[in-house]
């Protein structure tokens, strides 16, 4: 079960109803996707402020109803209530007969990543910075910016993804809370140590991000580290079974915690020492 | 899935966080009830606003637990978000071979009553009123009113009820709209018309609440039809199979709409049409 609480996880001046229905119900499905679950059913609870009447309610639905289809998790049910604050709660309900957790990845593993990270942080920053750049934006750059944003207001659940890391992983996660973060969980979980692997993932930094953090003048590496809401999924399991679309970003080894291996071979410690790493608070 | 919200469905006022918690569990898990459902897990989804701090939310959460364990029916997941308003999503999750639902009332059921019905909307008004009167009150009525109360602010919801009229109701509902607009839509559901018997129905009406209702200065089976929030449950089907529990209120015949059949015979529609009968607006 997830919720989405306007001023919390969506600003109505950036996304339309209809995205902010749809973009509930994939971050919902995209816990199943991590799971490895396949979805049967979804139920959807709405609070909803008298300032929106019943067509803005419906546009919502359609974006939930679209993202159902699209998922293939049919909404089942649901309720509807009176409040001061807009909010949509979506209950997924999947099937799994071996659930992927945090908890189960071992030393010798992969780390792998399925699924883009940074965009949607970068779209974020983006619309926050009010969309727009001192110098006029070339047409690749403004296609570089457009994909950022398009990845953080309709982003997708990898329930497909998450069915082939199923018989694969040891671990999964989805990257909600940024992939710094997300990783030391699962480190903290499985009570080992997860290793990220700079160069690694470094390759993987989609070229619409390197772009677009030319234009905000940030650091990609960093927006793939701390920048969440992709929805993308991180597991780890054995070399051997790496499944498609699955790419290897670093290791599991025996200890705790969770580092990003630089170029020069140092580990620094990610988490809560990530914005050091980076240089920002 | 079912929402309670602060300002909405409960007033901090009135309810500790304890109930407030259990409340809202109870009244998820009546929609379980009426269906005929077995309860099987539940997920609590929690909007927190910045007021709220971790001990209240530990109070919140040990009466949801409080309630999961007496409805058998563990919580196995959830979601904590901040927000403005407090609200408390609750999904239940159960099974049921032959699930009951709205539509399923044939011509020639009964209709059946399970549990009381007016108790807690009697002990709401007189929460209202400042729980007070202008005449001090005897025991028996400081008993009556508490009672009442106790109704409003602990419903259970009556979950082995639902499973007994599983195998036995051709449709059930639980109420939480008022006995009045629930019968209604039962009928408007099965295509059939539904007949309260007020007889019937005042035979059923608890001592407490008639005691409550003189010191409250209200009719009784008003409150009865109108008052929600007791989670009783509906439900029709052949006399032969009427279980335990389950009392006649009155009886199902072909057409349409809801109607209250008065001591001298005369139909009163019930819902939209109530409150002229009972002679408040």
């Amino acid at each position: 079960v997830d919720a989405s609480v306007e001023g919390v996880h969506f600003d109505r001046r950036w996304l339309s109803l209809a995205e902010v229905g749809a973009r509930a119900f994939h971050a919902a499905l995209s816990d199943l996707a991590a799971m490895g679950a396949r979805p049967v059913a979804a139920l959807s609870s709405l609070v909803v402020p008298p300032s929106v009447g019943a067509s803005a309610l419906r546009r919502l639905a359609a974006g939930q109803a679209e993202a159902a289809r699209e998922l293939r998790c049919p909404v089942v049910g649901g309720n509807l209530s009176r409040g001061r604050e807009l909010s949509v709660t979506t209950t997924a309900i999947g099937v799994s007969r071996f659930p992927l957790t945090r908890a189960g990845a071992r030393a010798g593993d992969e780390i792998w990543l399925v699924g883009a990270v940074g965009l949607a942080a970068a779209g974020l920053a983006w619309l926050r910075s009010g969309g727009t750049s001192r110098s006029p934006l070339d047409a690749r750059s403004r296609r570089a910016v457009a994909a950022c944003v398009g990845a953080w207001k309709r982003p997708t659940a990898l329930v497909r993804d998450g069915l082939r890391l199923a018989g694969a992983a040891h671990a999964a996660i989805d990257v909600s809370d940024g992939l710094a973060g997300d990783v030391g969980h699962l480190a903290e979980a499985s009570g080992v140590r997860l290793v990220v692997e700079a160069p690694a993932l470094r390759r993987l930094l989609p070229p619409a991000l390197l772009r677009a953090c030319e234009v905000l003048k940030q650091d990609a590496l960093s927006l793939a580290l701390s920048g969440g809401e992709d929805y993308a999924l991180v597991a780890t399991g054995p070399s051997i079974a790496r499944p498609r679309r699955a790419h290897r970003i670093g290791r599991v080894e025996k200890g705790s915690g969770a580092c990003l291996e630089a170029e020069d071979g140092k580990p620094h410690p990610l988490g809560s020492g990530f914005d050091h790493f980076s240089g920002r608070s």
